[in-house]
């Protein structure tokens, strides 16, 4: 379906694409120069050298260096917990779901290494009214992980001995840590990395009643 | 047994101590302000006035900043490489020298998450020459890891459709992780919090056969 030709503001249409592409071409960059400099040390002047456009055009898309990180960190996060919290209230058990969860994060994360070692490294540089934008009153991502430990125990599927807060941080941290040494071009694709790690982090909480159930799952 | 009189270094001992003293205090106020700044934005003049003395003093130490990063990170790495490797070649199965590996490993990290979080953030500062020094030809730690998941899979212990290098690094993510959350006077102890994620670690990679295995060893 085609909009009617009146309504379509044509004066915008030609200028706003291009600069989109560069709003987004301006976070990928200064995503890179975070990453190698780290926040601090970094500087908008490199930024723009990097992109070869004069510093002052960045004001353009931003008012200060924080506005450049809160854009980074703010897209890699909503874009995740959007993929996790659909997955994680689709069909089947608890510990089904968690290990689509985990699948689905770490799937992102390969897509996403630089902005998501900004996310993890750099998110304190924020001030804590952004980084309280951001993460609102707790760790949305861990929440959604922690639920479905939580549902999972409850399921029988997990172990009701396991402490569900460090369970839950010790997947995060399996799972998280993959921006450190993920090659894209490497000898293992993004699609294996995600489903052994999220195999590995389920089996590590489940009950035997829970991976046998599993077992049964996957070869059927 | 006491050195003879006529040996010792005395006018030496008196002014050794201070010194070594100084020293360590030095690599722990450097540890805190490259973690707090990141290395690249910290500054000598930053580690002297936390110290309260002439940055000049600290030429006594040291000759560049990048002399004190390479203190702390290849003190805590070698610190926490023996404790692993001792653990590594005790008596038991492959599973079970994994698991005791793995608590030391996140045990000694909570007692260091400063010189930890500069190890994991800032080695990639040091000089090619530095961090060779420091890692060798491979990653020494890594390797240990690395070893007894290959051990454990060629015992029946763990499952051999794994990839033991991607186990490896998952295993090595959640350990590792700990040093951005663990609170030292917080709910869960360093104790309990390596029990568990050794546990999780484990059994996330163990057999069926490698699991009853170890819960008869826990229940003995």
């Amino acid at each position: 379906m085609s909009e009617p030709l009146g309504r379509r503001p044509r004066a915008d249409s030609k200028t706003r694409k291009p600069r989109e592409e560069r709003w987004i071409e301006l976070r990928e960059v200064a995503a890179q120069i975070f990453f190698e400099k780290g926040y601090e040390a970094a500087s908008l002047q490199d930024i723009a050298d990097r992109l070869g456009i004069l510093k002052g055009s960045l004001y353009y898309y931003i008012q200060s260096k924080e506005d450049l990180l809160f854009a980074v960190v703010s897209e890699v996060h909503a874009e995740g917990l959007a993929i996790i919290t659909g997955l994680a209230e689709g069909e089947g058990t608890p510990l089904e779901r968690l290990e689509r969860v985990l699948i689905g994060h770490v799937e992102h994360e390969c897509r996403n290494l630089l902005s998501t070692a900004v996310f993890l490294h750099e998110m304190k540089a924020l001030s804590a009214e952004r980084q309280m934008e951001i993460l609102g009153e707790g760790h949305p991502y861990l929440s959604v992980f922690r639920r479905l430990v939580e549902e999972a125990i409850a399921a029988g599927e997990a172990r009701s001995e396991l402490d569900p807060a460090l369970a839950t941080l010790s997947i995060l941290g399996s799972t998280n840590w993959v921006y450190r040494w993920f090659q894209p071009s490497g000898r293992a694709s993004a699609r294996r990395v995600a489903a052994q790690i999220a195999e590995q982090s389920v089996l590590g909480i489940a009950t035997a009643k829970g991976a046998k159930a599993r077992a049964k799952r996957s070869s059927a």
